[in-house]
């Protein structure tokens, strides 16, 4: 029994949020704290989400003519500096090498543009080398000095970086939206989390983009939470590591860059949308283990029940089973685990159900119990799944349109402000403005300026100049 | 033309072997040096085999139990002091991050058996939680002082490492020569090396371990490469890290490990083995692309032409193809550029070959030529693909045999090693005696103790003394 206790989550999702999400992260096993501070550590059951991440993710950007490649973790101080925004941006959270020698100082690369670049300036030298189109999945790290976060804010993670080269603008802008839409794809089909995608402001874009796009996704707290970014680097790292090509028109062009990343976060986000106060419910499209099948047991029939759980579980060939025979431990005990950690369907066999040649399938997102037929197993099973997934998405997809308002003036937008909304307003797009919309609001920034624009804008809702769009605004991860 | 003499390797394998594997990783674009001594880039060509060595070895894992997880990039000094044997071993090679903060030093991981057993001592608690058999995909870091070789030795480079526990002595021995034979599968099913697999002895061990065992490779220049190793590490680190268990005995006990890995050097020994003046040659189970079809046009048949070359391309279901049609190539610059890059097969498709209905398919390893009927292509690109996988494999078993050489004494074993060849002889397993062999002969050290050991064994190449084993010995990568 007092295990049982230890077992569960013990605070509540819609009490204390915060609280609630560390203890499914630790208690699902997912992840857990680094003896180093501000460090992870992805146990097996977190990781194998990313996993699946990576698994969707790379076949489609592959079938997009994207190659994988790897570069090296350090890179020289005087690489940071060949593209001034770009060094600003990220000096204050690198890590150092100590010296081992005369060399360069080194640091562990925060993202790669830098010592990607170095390297394409070799490697490009006319319209034929065009587009270049290259991913690479590794470990970064940014020295936060802010408090860790399991998944959402830790100083090393791990991400996949994109960063291709095109002889036109139009071609870079294209795919740099394609590429958005790619994340759309892992956010809404895959992890079953509806986004908004949409353009950065300044204030918000990646130092040293031209453009900065990105999916946000509203948070059961009601905090929005960046999901993947795609920047527009424009030129300016082509000129600042003297990336060139001789063109069709036979004279030497600066060439356009992108460059694209999504990281273990989005798995953070998985866990906040979707779970429990019993635990993680994971899509069943993210789940290793699809359908758990716990047969009921006493010694007399022991044999005889397992042989017919095995039986079921071979038959399953459209998605992955487990089967939980363990013994010491009773089927309630089972059960509480299971959900704990977020497997989509349980399918209890006892010997009632045996004799008359059935089964009970429990949802894991509902707890609805239904009586299946041992011949329509496997149909079941996967028309299940299927409704899982729809139904989490719908239902996600419901909580982010109820908690999306359109707001016309200041005083509205701070009220809804404190009630933690995807507030959607007229904003002038000036830095200094969005400066003190933060200030005043305790922290709400602009998230996304959706790609649909209402042909009338009005006036900004801070600063009540003309306003240039309709912004998304949040309180943001 | 001066672009063709430019994309050719310039030297024979057969008299610059060592700067011949350069030009071939370097104008392969498998790999290229950093910017940053010691370290390489990875390139999309020389990436591509890396998954395929991922892909294969992950999924037989899987299948053992084994799950994927990740630990953090770096390690605290404290931790390396808990196991004295292996914190000596590594020392030399560690690279520290300079300190940000009060916290303690921490270095980049060389390997992560210290960081992962310290979360294991909290993970495990029971026999119930054993064995547990985890593995992580990453990069790491050995600061090494000897010059650069692109895949075989640079600072930092891409592994596996697998870590297990076991409640007992024997199954940790069983499931550490498993994984061995795991490697050897990778290496001779996937990758067409033959491997010798066997004992480390003592001098050769991994730094910590009780046991390790490896499987070498000949390479064609007559030295020998480790492909990998699965070490017993007994219980070492788990007395060090304090990793305890309550077993069926109610008592506590102390677990066995095991660790082992496979890494990037695999491509090199690839590379080596199997290639030729030419360029590359992919074994076609890691060759991504497996036949590239050159269609052979003039302005007024390009259409056509290239319709069927689109033709023969969608029939190839069960394996991959790809269409060389630029423009501006002549065929044979085609075919130099896909042999340079080892592609397995080449279709050849020209005006008289469409007429006649057939096409011209020629092996990358053997230059030979085939007609080919239409209705033919697929089944025979299969068969040949298969074939060529076979003979490459049988190639270098041939040539491991013929040039592995017994030998029975000292001044034959002199003889031999100045020849290069993998020498087979009796050895009485002292360190002394072993570093004494090194040193005479210019660096030959053991390589392995293979698991048939005769059942007479004669006295020590060397000392003289009473033989110990039967022991593999040659210069090593």
């Amino acid at each position: 029994m007092a295990k049982e206790e230890q077992l569960g989550i013990k605070v509540k999702k819609s009490e204390e949020f915060s609280e609630w999400y560390n203890e499914v992260v630790i208690k699902a096993q997912l992840a857990e704290h680094s003896p180093i501070k501000g460090f992870m550590i992805i146990r097996p059951e977190g990781y194998s989400i990313w996993e699946k991440i990576q698994g969707f993710f790379d076949a489609n950007i592959k079938k997009l003519g994207v190659r994988n490649a790897y570069f090296p973790l350090l890179i020289p101080e005087s690489f940071f500096k060949k593209e001034s925004e770009h060094a600003e941006g990220f000096s204050p959270e690198l890590a150092w090498i100590e010296k081992k020698d005369e060399e360069e100082k080194l640091a562990i690369r925060p993202t790669s543009e830098t010592i990607m670049y170095d390297a394409y300036s070799n490697w490009i030298r006319s319209w034929r080398d065009l587009p270049l189109r290259i991913n690479q999945w590794c470990n970064i790290l940014r020295w936060e000095v802010k408090q860790t976060k399991l998944f959402l804010r830790t100083r090393e993670f791990l991400w996949q970086e994109g960063h291709c080269v095109y002889e036109t603008e139009e071609e870079c802008e294209k795919e740099t939206l394609q590429y958005l839409d790619e994340y759309k794809r892992v956010a809404e089909e895959l992890l079953a989390i509806p986004v908004i995608p949409g353009e950065k402001t300044k204030m918000e874009r990646f130092a040293g983009a031209k453009r900065t796009y990105a999916i946000e996704a509203l948070m059961p707290d009601g905090k929005a939470l960046q999901m993947g970014t795609s920047h527009n680097l424009g030129q300016n790292f082509a000129k600042g590591f003297g990336i060139k090509f001789l063109g069709k028109d036979e004279k030497e062009n600066t060439p356009w860059q992108n460059s694209w990343g999504i990281s273990t976060r989005m798995i953070g986000a998985l866990i906040m949308v979707h779970s429990d106060d019993k635990g993680l419910v994971l899509p069943p499209r993210v789940a290793s283990t699809q359908a758990v099948i716990v047969p009921i047991f006493k010694k007399e029939n022991k044999e005889e029940i397992i042989k017919k759980a095995n039986e079921i579980k071979n038959k399953m060939k459209s998605f992955s089973a487990a089967i939980d025979d363990r013994e010491g431990y009773s089927p309630g005990w089972k059960y509480n685990e299971w959900e704990l950690k977020g497997i989509p369907l349980r399918i209890e066999i006892g010997p009632r159900d045996m004799e008359k040649g059935q089964v009970v399938i429990v949802r894991r997102d509902t707890s609805e119990k239904e009586f299946v037929r041992e011949d329509q197993i496997e149909k079941k099973t996967r028309e299940l799944l299927d409704k899982m997934q729809d139904s989490l998405f719908i239902k996600a997809k419901e909580f982010l349109e109820e908690n999306t308002i359109e707001v016309k003036d200041w005083k509205e937008f701070v009220n809804e402000a404190k009630e933690r909304k995807m507030i959607k307003t007229f904003f002038c797009g000036d830095s200094k403005c969005e400066e003190d919309i933060k200030e005043k609001t305790n922290g709400v920034t602009s998230r996304v300026i959706p790609f649909n624009q209402p042909s009338d804008l009005g006036k900004c809702v801070h600063c009540n100049k003309e306003a240039k769009h309709l912004v998304y605004f949040a309180k943001a991860y």
